[in-house]
């Protein structure tokens, strides 16, 4: 059987029977830390031209791509047909291109939109995996949001930039672990293309048509990690050792109990609670507790460390943990003044903001959870 | 202020308002294994007369503890206020009984119901930890309601046992971490009375009117926490090491999975599939992964072993995530053909079943999740 023919528009032509794309596509991720040079991995794999372009801040990573085709961060050598370039040479890793990857940190998304804006067109794809959720001061905004604004008011609701969410470690997708991910947006057409664009083998996308609860969940997990890991600190405080026991009673109680809270606030939001049940919120908590930066940071406050130690420990890494739980201290009296949330919904969210904000020492208020 | 006075009848008396119980109650528990034990140390801290009760299985620690004040599967000294009894002591251990706990395995549930006839009576209350689900031919049967039955047909729905779940490995709860979990039962006012008696500033039961929900969670937990565990196996069967670059990825997209097959066979049985996003199944399935021996068989599986080595090498523990894989694969065409259950809705749990029924090697049907 052949594949259908692609219509004039159709920058992604469906699959043909085999599962391949008729076509490769020109892809341009801007962004070439560890998650934007590793989703370039599956859409090397998948058979597209793939561009890395590196921001301002990626100098150095770009320089040892070019010369070593290393990867410092991801500690790997990443494909030479993944073609590296600095940002002054932008325009040319534009040139053709037909999906744009966004790849910045989410500090970094109006500037994304600034210096995207002369290439995008609503023909041509944006799929982001900027995490992140910002306070309007009446509403809570989505990366994907932001950025179509940015872009200029002429391309709002044209564009629908689509976003990648769910359980992935960077530095797993780029050694090909498999991973399945959420693709979001606000228009579904797009993400079905997309979905056949970027699966591999390995890398499994399944598609939401709920922004608003995935993306909620994705920002919101870094801060519930966070406190999932107090109980790594205090077993070892407490003179304990890795193992099967230590305090993960204690831990399973937070994670039961940040699953709830997470369903409560997409749904406060207008989201869809299944969401956070599923890969976006269940998947991307349980992922990030066990392998990310979030965890280890939350681990070193269930040690006893004061919050300007164990920022000082983390050595300058992004911390969206305390990014989301900013952005929360501000959102939840709107949100519980509107009657979207009850007043004693989100006890853990609460107390994590105490801690992380406060500088409060940890006392998990157990008997205020499962309500 | 006073504790409110106790009616006659009631023989768990409300609170203080200092949170003390007003007087000790005499309780009994059967099975000196680890959970059983455990349960004695909430219990003791609560102020109650506590014993406990080796079954024929339980001779050698039993008499550790007699002796020593060991409990040697536990790998820990029991305060000498929980008071030892070997089975042929029984009807001394039951003088003047108050609350009786079963903590036998779910293969003993039926021995249980015969050795504690004589002592229940329908005012005096029966909690459980024993976790499992049987499929009687048509329906799948919750463990306190196996109890029930065997303890005499005049007894049905006038005893209502109750059970704990939830998140709790027992050599945590023996050492006082905090520890949250779920009471259920068929009567709500024994409820309330048994979380009160239960509760101490460690041990944290919420109660839950969900019993088939939450019984169907703490019994397909231990299945799907087999399957979590096969990514640590994979990882080292590749050569890698413990650490945040492992296969979390495909971890975490099983857990998320897991998550959304026990909502859709908590509801599949007329439970609440809130349940499964809770404590008893969530909290439950975190803690299962993490600290207990379901986990450590799942990553032998995951190292490629066939089942009969896997089962050789952990040397005679009890393995309840074969049994529930047993009961779920009679009962699974039964729940399809009801139409209670959708014939996509589970695919991973029927990869479990071919994997550790069928003695099929592990190839996880990631694309058939998230529909």
């Amino acid at each position: 059987m052949a594949a259908p023919p692609a219509a004039p528009t159709d920058l992604f032509p469906a699959r043909s029977a085999r599962g391949m794309l008729a076509r490769m596509a020109v892809v341009t991720v801007v962004g070439a830390g560890m998650m934007g040079t590793a989703l370039c991995h599956p859409l090397l794999d998948a058979g597209h031209d793939v561009r890395l372009v590196g921001t301002h801040l990626d100098g150095e990573i770009v320089a040892s791509l070019k010369a070593q085709g290393h990867h410092p961060k991801l500690a790997l050598d990443v494909p030479r047909a993944i073609r590296p370039f600095f940002l002054e040479e932008l325009e040319a890793a534009m040139d053709g291109v037909e999906l744009i990857g966004v790849g910045v940190s989410s500090a970094g998304v109006r500037w994304a939109g600034e210096v995207l804006a002369p290439y995008v067109r609503p023909d041509r794809p944006v799929v982001m995996i900027t995490k992140g959720l910002e306070w309007s001061g009446t509403a809570l905004t989505t990366l994907p949001d932001v950025l179509e604004r940015t872009l200029g008011p002429e391309l709002v609701g044209r564009i629908c930039p689509a976003a990648v969410a769910g359980p992935c470690i960077a530095g797993e997708l780029a050694r090909r672990v498999e991973t399945c991910v959420v693709l979001t947006g606000r228009d579904a057409s797009k993400l079905e293309r997309l979905r056949s664009a970027l699966m591999t083998p390995y890398y499994h996308p399944f598609v939401s048509s709920d922004v608003l609860g995935v993306e909620t969940c994705a920002a919101l997990k870094n801060a519930y990690a966070m406190g999932i890991a107090f109980a790594l600190g205090m077993h070892e405080k407490s003179g304990g050792v890795p193992g099967s026991i230590a305090q993960h009673n204690y831990e399973a109680a937070v994670f039961a109990q940040s699953v709830r809270e997470m369903r409560a606030l997409v749904r406060a939001v207008g989201g869809d609670p299944e969401s956070a049940s599923g890969l976006p919120g269940v998947g991307d908590l349980d992922v990030t507790t066990n392998g990310g930066r979030t965890g280890r940071f939350g681990k070193l406050l269930g040690l006893g460390l004061t919050v300007p130690r164990a920022v000082e420990q983390m050595q300058g890494a992004t911390l969206e943990c305390l990014d989301i739980l900013r952005v929360m201290q501000s959102a939840l009296p709107a949100l519980k003044a509107e009657g979207n949330l009850a007043s004693d919904a989100v006890p853990l969210l609460e107390h994590l903001i105490e801690v992380a904000l406060g500088d409060r020492p940890v006392a998990m208020p157990f008997a205020r959870f499962f309500r």
